[in-house]
């Protein structure tokens, strides 16, 4: 293991935050605020940051297993670090439920122990929606845009980020990747801010609804959530949802002018398929919760929208919803959305491999010596591409049935424990229940406030490079 | 296909029913009740079974494909079959309900519809029990026992009727250790019979609790369950539940004198380390409830025996248990019992070659190019055992998600409509909620009566050969 090559990347992490926590500052002095609890952060993470460089590595060779461990760690202290400013300010007192809200942000989970958002100082709720925006698209994929880095050891890190079943580069570059990756995204960020403003929303609220849809967080500013604006803005935001739901490498297609081969993607088609039947099968079931057809359609378009791209936004409270449709919205928090978006969940494509391996594995059942191969975007998935899906999955399911065991400890009901879970591990946010759109998560006890952050960053990193992290062979001398 | 073969041996299937169905009829004669739902039932069967051997085969080879078909038409037959008395007894009126406790039987589920058990004819709680007894072994092994079979035509058979990730033969001749197996499961039940006897339990009685431990179904002919009955017989059941829970196999080595081999078992460690954590654990959550440790022991020891054997009695509503206690109930409804004994469930030995799988998943991640084996019981699984317990548990989690999806469309909540797919797929009986111990399956549409009993069959037939059933690609010519 090159331990002295990880302190050198995690080393920049922290100067990357202690940078990024500079913009929470100033908007803090904009709106006459104390701008300490943020230098504060700032002072301490670039201090850490410098101890860490000081290791100079022997070596500048790093493979999958320090790729792993280098992005599991980044996440714990990001998410220990940015939970400083919330309790220098004393907008959360407690660590843990600092902790706690600042792993959602930058897992873009979104699930909140906060019983009134909007006591929080401009400051502080700047941060929090600004954590989902960075963790979104990565902060390692971020170091990677804007340092030099070696070809190969950038890939190890950005398969152990990015989201998806296999990671592929746009461009042969993987710094380039990157950076167009970032490209795409301040682009749709800022283009979402604008239609925001249009729809009379001022600055500062489409900058926290839009960091929170760009990164499918979900952090609001308003209690009532996105049920407090407009119609119109409740559309914007729901077509946005599904965009950052999409694969990003679509749209680099759609710039470079491969329109046609981007609309081909397989995964898209079952993504919007999925969305279109579960907004037509939920219309339809709460029809008679609203006044008619359309007003019924936006409710039920947002909140799939909202569920799918693991945003959790809500402009209504689901959890009073009949059971087929609140059924249907957990079945979508396994999914999550495309692969290479900055979605959670499980991913579409995972989901379409899991369906084609189950074909398979039923025709190899009546022809045991055959030999048959699973494709996907007219591409042959590899044996142990098809393989890693699979553990993966059981892994997630077993993480799930786990966590729900520890929840349980609190005393609250099978929903609530099953779907809170569900929720963090899939980067949702709200789940049903006393989790529910209209609930929190305050009421656990610490130790599961700890092991629901955990589970977030499991959820945002795939599972593995976190439970590498705990796996004592990793560690082992070889 | 060879079709004419599966009409061969689907007959041999019927006849072996309409033998089977002259002991409720004898019963029925016996407390002096009407033995005609019984009889005309068999005529049917019998008749049904004859015109299928009409079709005489041109040749008696079978493949893989066959044997999956056979086992799943069967299963069908059988379950349609079966619920006839009940209909023509007047016992259950409606043909869907008697299907649904029927399938329930055979697959040794032990769900019911019905809201007062001890309002039916002693002929028809004899055959409801009886159908566990019958199921649990597996009625084609059953007729391989007694009928001369080519032996590659029955391993194809067995492979699909016994449950677990792989099927062994004890001797080899694959007759012979279905006879073996066959005198085993005799002489635990005939064992289990005498010693409810000494507790004072009537013949009667002794035999319906028998069938239900044995073939670890559930069906008791008390409204109380288990609970009806003295401690001491509380305490044979238990016992006999974690007996019937565990590999068959072992026994045969007791039996051959290789004690020590049986004892070495690895899933037999697991199967009791897993059981005496779960006692633990319910015992001490559920203390305050009970009159000290020992009442609280008692109660616990069965409830974690009756979930892990997949049998389903109680002798305690565990619904109104802690919510920790309720979901280590459920985490055993997902493991079962051992692979090669009458359990339903995934099967501790599957879940140990997940545990396995996804520790050789992480240390793949960390060595791309190295190779690493999963062992269980000293001996390496294949890499396609490995795949099809890797598939076979997403199609279990997947007909556990949309089976819930299909519940829910009956208004009830969320921990019935999951709990009862669970209980129906793991062949336990009882969920929780609506579905608990205390009550049942009578307010769910037909339509969900009917997939509930679907549901059943494919989880006691491990899912498979009941899915290759529906799949055109196994009617395609080749």
């Amino acid at each position: 293991m090159n331990i002295r090559m990880i302190a050198q990347i995690l080393g920049k992490v922290l100067f990357t935050i202690a940078l990024l926590l500079l913009l929470p500052a100033v908007v803090a002095l904009l709106y006459r605020e104390s701008p300490f609890p943020f230098l504060i952060t700032v002072v301490i993470s670039a201090a850490l940051g410098g101890l860490l460089s000081l290791l100079k590595p022997r070596n500048t060779k790093i493979y999958a297993r320090e790729g792993f461990v280098c992005v599991g760690l980044s996440w714990l202290c990001i998410s220990m670090l940015g939970a400083l400013p919330f309790v220098f300010s004393g907008d959360i007192p407690y660590y843990i439920d600092a902790l706690f809200e600042t792993a959602s942000g930058f897992t873009t989970t979104g699930a909140s122990i906060l019983p009134n958002v909007e006591a929080l100082t401009m400051g502080g709720l700047f941060w929090r929606s600004f954590t989902h925006w960075i963790g979104g698209m990565g902060v390692l994929v971020f170091i990677m845009a804007v340092m030099p880095m070696s070809g190969s050891r950038s890939m190890h890190i950005m398969r152990a980020e990015v989201p998806g079943p296999t990671v592929g580069k746009l461009v042969p570059s993987a710094r380039k990747t990157a950076g167009i990756l970032y490209l795409i995204y301040i682009l749709l960020t800022l283009l979402e801010v604008i239609l925001l403003l249009c729809g009379g929303m001022n600055l500062y609220d489409a900058l926290i609804h839009s960091f929170g849809t760009a990164g499918t967080g979900g952090f609001s500013n308003r209690a009532a959530s996105i049920g407090f604006y407009s119609p119109y803005n409740q559309v914007v935001i729901t077509v946005f949802m599904f965009l950052f739901g999409v694969n990003f490498n679509l749209y680099f297609l759609i710039l470079v002018g491969k329109v046609k081969e981007a609309l081909k993607s397989e995964e898209l088609h079952v993504y919007l398929s999925l969305a279109a039947l579960a907004i037509i099968a939920i219309t339809l079931n709460v029809l008679p919760l609203y006044r008619g057809f359309g007003e019924s359609l936006r409710y039920s378009a947002f909140q799939v929208g909202s569920i799918m791209s693991t945003t959790g936004y809500s402009t209504a409270d689901f959890n009073v919803w009949p059971e087929f449709s609140k059924w249907i919205l957990v079945l979508l928090m396994f999914t999550g959305g495309c692969a290479g978006s900055t979605c959670g969940g499980m991913k579409v494509s995972r989901i379409m491999i899991l369906f084609k391996g189950i074909r398979q594995e039923l025709w190899r059942q009546q022809h045991p010596h055959g030999v048959s191969v699973v494709r996907l975007e007219d591409k042959p998935v590899t044996e142990s591409t098809l393989h890693t899906t699979l553990v993966f999955s059981v892994c997630y399911i077993g993480i799930l049935l786990l966590g729900t065991l520890c929840l349980s400890l609190d005393g609250f009901d099978l929903t609530t424990n099953f779907t809170g879970t569900l929720a963090c591990i899939s980067n949702i946010g709200p789940g049903l229940s006393v989790v529910g759109p209209a609930g929190n998560y305050a009421l656990f006890s610490g130790w599961n406030k700890l092991l629901l952050s955990l589970i977030m960053i499991l959820g945002r990193l795939e599972i593995f490079p976190l439970l590498l992290l705990f796996s004592p062979s990793v560690w082992r001398k070889q």
